[in-house]
């Protein structure tokens, strides 16, 4: 299978998204492209295009099976494969973050928390205990963790991450607004809590 | 102008932080569509088109004023009107958009959060006063506020998104995980804390 580009990912996480509320309103067996493009404002081409890149064929006018829909995007976007993160920052959107009970969907599960606040360390932040910055390159090495989740003050998101990825973190989910430069082979992937504001602001401005 | 659509309002908002950055480490007076292109990973005749919605145009080999850039899109997105909105559910995330002191820059203000929950009302999350969510309606009425940020448990979104609404609300930013139902002119921006994640677990696949 051919490397999936960014876009395509992110359109998939839609897909999957709006599948999974839609059966958990009521058993639902098959969708059409249409119906999907309709909800999610996409051209129903584009749906079967996205869906046949990671294999997948549909009935003809029946649709997709919603299963198997769900099926084949959890395994392409390798959501069945435990991932252990580590989170570093722990203020109100790290906190928020260790609250948050959706991220076991995808695979997901955050095993330990670090900051450099001594009125934090050793402390909890929804159920988690706080750790020293100071552990985390021993913690990572010895759990093989490669996922880690930045929720830092600006000034030392760099440095944080420069330790991250020495101690072989591949991954970093960024949530702070710097624009962080790492190694080859290691991925960023930035978000920005303001992104969907430009079209908030737009349509009040009509 | 033509309507924007959304794609474009998102990559417009995208050039708009990257330029914040860049200027925010040294003074820089022009830049072309490919340095953007190259950062953003996006087309540069893409960037230009985007420029050119906005009524920018390029000069030649030295590119854009960034100056000029930034005040247009600014304008194009409505960024220096000023937008007073509340925020509705005081729970961990909600209390990390209240600390925030990212909203300013795009002229949003969060003048009120409101929650159900009776051990939190009269208290106060990030320096904001938490008040009943019963006394929304005769708020957003009386200070006319146009713009609410939900962050409710899912049960009590659509409810609450009524009485936003009814109360004469015309853009939702919603951070919870349900679909909303709304009436025409009125806008949803949905943000789903998951959807960075595809890249990542596909990329740890890999």
């Amino acid at each position: 299978m051919a490397r999936l580009r960014r876009v395509v990912l992110d359109r998939l996480m839609r897909y999957y998204r709006f599948l999974g509320e839609l059966t958990a309103k009521r058993p639902v067996q098959t969708v059409t492209s249409a119906q999907i493009a309709e909800v999610l404002d996409v051209d129903p081409t584009q749906v079967r295009k996205d869906f046949g890149e990671i294999g997948l064929q549909g009935m003809g006018r029946v649709g997709f099976d919603v299963s198997e829909v769900c099926r084949a995007i959890r395994d392409a976007l390798g959501f069945d494969q435990e991932c252990e993160a580590v989170l570093v920052g722990t203020g109100h959107l790290g906190g928020a973050l260790l609250a948050y009970s959706g991220f076991a969907r995808y695979g997901l599960q955050i095993v330990a928390a670090f900051d450099n606040d001594k009125r934090r360390i050793g402390g909890k932040v929804a159920g988690c205990a706080v750790r020293s910055a100071r552990a985390i390159k021993p913690f990572i090495r010895s759990r093989k963790i490669r996922l880690a989740i930045l929720t830092t003050p600006v000034e030392v998101s760099q440095k944080l991450a420069d330790r991250l990825i020495s101690a072989g973190v591949k991954a970093i989910w960024n949530f702070t607004p710097t624009h962080l430069t790492v190694p080859a082979g290691v991925l960023v992937r930035n978000e920005h809590i303001s992104m969907g504001l430009s079209e908030i602001t737009y349509h009040l401005k009509q």
